[in-house]
């Protein structure tokens, strides 16, 4: 598979690419194995520090996971790995190496343990930064720590999930620039 | 402005219009005045009850009506909204009543006394579920408890911030229901 070359960006950078809401593949490590969850679920929640809030619930690997290791990397695909995140939703890393299984390209990360998905148009690596309602209601909020983001294309062919096994595909850009306050950009 | 005639809908439904991550339109009520805001940030929570994740910052307006009221719509707007969701964002409650200032049509929540949009393609009538977070982290956590959803189209044309003031529209639909468990739709 294709994989996208990156380079370093601020981690705000993660902001444009998650708020347009697409899936996304959250991947862990734990003792060296490698793992991922494909995750619909989420939301930015600060800029200073840079914020995204997580819903991983207790039937999920990833869960365990980052319950010990307060680590992950936040990995943006686009529509060539559709299939995969499908497939990767369909299994459980308690039993398979999804990485092996589904031909991902595990990439180091600087700041934390869990891999970059070489594969993905964009990397963020997280740590864990309030766990208040992480038991109560599967919420972990994370503080992004570095981003690696490719260089071209400028806005990703995104998959947005609609339920029912129906994905959405990101489509036309419009910029409607002039019509904001300026302090709104 | 073209309003859409909906029916009512299981408070589950919301699921498939949020998850895609569009742009959405906040609407509260305080002392008779309606009033909205345009919201990026927001998350599905739960799905038993139905929960959905909202940022409300504290400069917002919004918030000082939500923290006494309790109550709010989220109301999903297609791209013939775009212009008015980036005015509404642009200038705040306190000082303008929005509705009357961008056109939209209030109409009668039946749970709630926060207006529907009538200009909008969804409705869903919301009360606050948990604050904890609140304060700290600006998260508002609601549950839905009534839906009202146009019969059609089928899949709504929304609009998705990128940043910078441009946003994407929705794209192509595409079905993989073949390639998942059945019991991950």
């Amino acid at each position: 598979m294709r994989t996208y070359r990156k380079r370093e960006v601020d981690p705000g950078d993660i902001r444009r690419l998650l708020e347009p809401g697409p899936v996304i593949l959250v991947s862990t490590a734990w003792k060296g194995v490698p793992n991922v969850m494909t995750m619909g679920w989420h939301m930015m929640m600060g800029d200073g520090p840079v914020l995204v809030g997580t819903y991983i619930w207790d039937q999920d690997y990833t869960r365990d996971i980052v319950t010990k290791t307060k680590e992950c990397v936040i990995n943006i695909p686009t529509v060539e790995l559709l299939e995969t995140a499908i497939r990767i939703g369909n299994s459980t890393g308690a039993e398979i190496d999804k990485f092996e299984a589904f031909g991902l390209t595990a990439g180091k990360a600087s700041k934390v343990k869990a891999p970059l998905i070489r594969e993905c148009y964009a990397s963020f690596e997280c740590k864990l930064f309030d766990k208040t309602l992480a038991r109560k209601r599967s919420l972990f909020i994370w503080k992004v720590v570095k981003g690696h983001v490719a260089a071209s294309p400028k806005y990703p062919r995104t998959f947005h999930y609609r339920g029912d096994g129906v994905f959405m595909l990101s489509g036309t850009n419009v910029s409607r620039r002039r019509l904001f306050d300026p302090g709104m950009l």
